[in-house]
């Protein structure tokens, strides 16, 4: 089946889903856990597929330990479903309302978009995840993941289908695209009008390619090249604990710290700290002329190192000679992801919030906290580096769009 | 200068605009407003020499009017500079807060996209407009209006980057950029990077190109075959008025009704009335067969009809079914801008307002009420027919995007 067809089917089922009550859909949700559950020992078998396959390709293990599956990861999967259903409907929230003058009623509610078409590679997980968000937002899902998870997937979405049929809605609410040709991605970036909205979950590559090739809408997601700007007013701890934090937490997310800017003022008492705390915790420093001086351990940066997202455990360190140089630095080669600035001066934390772009401004916090999970929302479909729409972290109404509903009795306009 | 340089030259312009207070912007407003009434006769005099050129190269009446500025409507667009002062400001609004578990203080902050680009048709004063509505949402705009009005543009934009800097903001916060070549047209939507929003107002072959070939992320605002469904259980009479007025009150604006539908089991008794209506009003009523059998003054209407925003004093008319075969009908035809229907059921207004897919439903309501003006929104940039982002009248919250400002005392994710 082609790509237009299965946009077109999806529009069809897209039809009942946005008028598919709360319960209906929670209904779907909870019959989708119980199967994957119950199915686990078909999609662990249909997952051994995929990691032999991985293996006789040379891949590494830490790729195939990614795209392992067992039954305890289908039951997390399960238990992300579930955690789905109990989180509160976006369908039907009146954004803004009012009575106008002349007697109309004005509501402007959140509707589904329609059909959403996610591009992702990586762990099968994915799949029942977006599935279920979309799902739980009203929206048919078209599912592209990678090539390297085919037959995980399509156990996956075999055994989702089913689920949501028998929960009574339709089954294309959840439909894969063909993952074995790099055609299908094209075919979803043509299908304007049939999808409403595309959101490419990957390496920067692809989100530059479907980014500048769709005619369909997209949502940007996910290329981080943070910073942290400890300013000449930082408190010393909070700064050394931010830093790390930062960069060591975890090293292959966006959200991961890959510049640290240090205010000249501070840079004798903070710089010999940070980086033997960056270096014993097995952190190469690229650094400055300037960073240089403080330890042999650095090696000198080179202009890409700023434009680097690493996603490994490199960190590129530059002086600033004030907190306009740390900000001219971030509006060169920051992603507008998420940007940290460590002061107790309320005067640069406010100036640096005010006039750094980006989707999230930590003011003493780790730049590891822009997550929809850290955030609350419940459920993350991705973290949005675009202004269009939605930015930061995106939950279950950064998937809905509005409808102006207008109620008169008879009213004409004079 | 190309755009690419005025585009950078925005940016700059828009770091300051961003942290701009309310004061700050409003002061600049209505030193714009003043300046403006106090140039009218410069205004005028530059607006002369387009409207000579309009006339040489023969242009009709209608939109030599709609090019022609007076003192009275160089007034008209100051007072509406005067008007965006006293709106309040969306800059700096709190969309969602809450203090997380950990004790992190979460803000999702409205911000300035930073550019916006405006490309579009016709009449002057829509640079003066646009200019305020960008600016007080605090973005720098760049302009690129008709080739018809470039003289006027020239005009009002010289006077209007004077009183910005007079007022003590930047002069490039409004730009306006060459129209004598569709190459500028191109160079806007391919400033990726420089442009963060472009928004296209004009003809539905415009609005196709930029939508299409855009990297720039856009907002499509505007085409509407907008249709009037008048169900089984209509009250006849506020039928009649909501059909008359969304047809005729204004005939070549995108909220114009372009296709009636009525229910079979209520043709009988509203055909007859609104088609003489309709007539006396000296509009062509366009009819399926069925229709056709109800007067002789009904033109047989073909398939192209179904698809065609006349912006004229052309209706097309069918007879259908059911709610859901006017539901079909609206799918296939409508252009998700306004879809109108008549009934005293609640039954079938909720299932109509449930699933046509519209910026807009009215219910027992003229599709002339889809406006940000009639919607109280104070201030109007167009009206968006996309789902991302804005859907339906585009006050000044829609030209705003958002960030997340996130304070913590050296928090470390755990």
């Amino acid at each position: 089946m082609t790509v237009q067809q299965q946009a077109t089917d999806a529009r069809v089922a897209a039809i009942d889903l946005a008028a598919a009550t709360r319960a209906e859909k929670d209904r779907a949700l909870l019959l989708m856990a119980d199967r994957l559950e119950e199915s686990a020992e078909e999609v662990v078998a249909a997952n051994a597929v995929d990691v032999n396959n991985a293996r006789a390709a040379g891949q590494s293990e830490a790729m195939i330990d990614r795209l392992t599956l067992t039954p305890a990861r289908v039951g997390a999967m399960a238990d992300g479903l579930r955690q789905l259903a109990a989180l509160p409907d976006p369908i039907g929230d009146v954004v803004r309302g009012s009575t106008l003058a002349n007697g109309l009623e004005l509501r402007q509610v959140r509707v589904p978009f329609g059909v959403v078409g996610m591009i992702y590679e990586g762990r099968p997980n994915v799949t029942a995840d977006a599935a279920g968000i979309c799902l739980k937002s009203g929206n048919a899902a078209l599912l592209r993941g990678s090539g390297s998870a085919l037959s995980s997937n399509a156990a996956i979405v075999a055994v989702l289908r089913k689920a949501v049929s028998d929960a009574g809605l339709p089954a294309d609410t959840i439909q894969l695209v063909d993952a074995t040709t790099r055609d299908s991605v094209k075919e979803l970036m043509r299908a304007r009008g049939l999808v409403d909205v595309l959101i490419p979950r990957g390496g920067a590559d692809l989100i530059r390619t479907v980014v500048e090739e769709s005619t369909v809408p997209v949502i940007e997601t996910g290329v981080g090249n943070c910073h942290v700007y400890v300013d000449e007013a930082a408190d010393l701890e909070k700064a050394l604990a931010v830093t790390i934090n930062s960069k060591t937490q975890r090293l292959s997310t966006c959200n991961t710290a890959e510049s640290l800017l240090v205010h000249a003022a501070i840079a004798d008492a903070f710089l010999p700290l940070v980086i033997e705390e960056l270096i014993s915790a097995g952190v190469t420093v690229h650094g400055d002329p300037r960073v240089a001086g403080y330890s042999a351990d650095v090696v000198a940066a080179t202009d890409a190192d700023w434009r680097t997202e690493y996603l490994s455990a490199d960190i590129a360190v530059a002086i600033v000679d004030s907190i306009d140089d740390a900000l001219d630095h971030i509006r060169r080669f920051g992603t507008g992801h998420t940007e940290a600035i460590v002061s107790e001066s309320t005067t640069a934390t406010r100036r640096f919030a005010a006039r750094v772009d980006a989707a999230a401004v930590m003011i003493n916090a780790s730049t590891r906290f822009t997550d929809g999970g850290e955030f609350g929302f419940g459920a993350e479909i991705g973290i949005s580096t675009q202004k269009l729409h939605a930015r930061g972290p995106m939950g279950l109404p950064e998937l809905t769009s509005t409808k102006f509903i207008v109620t008169g009795n008879g009213h004409t306009r004079g």
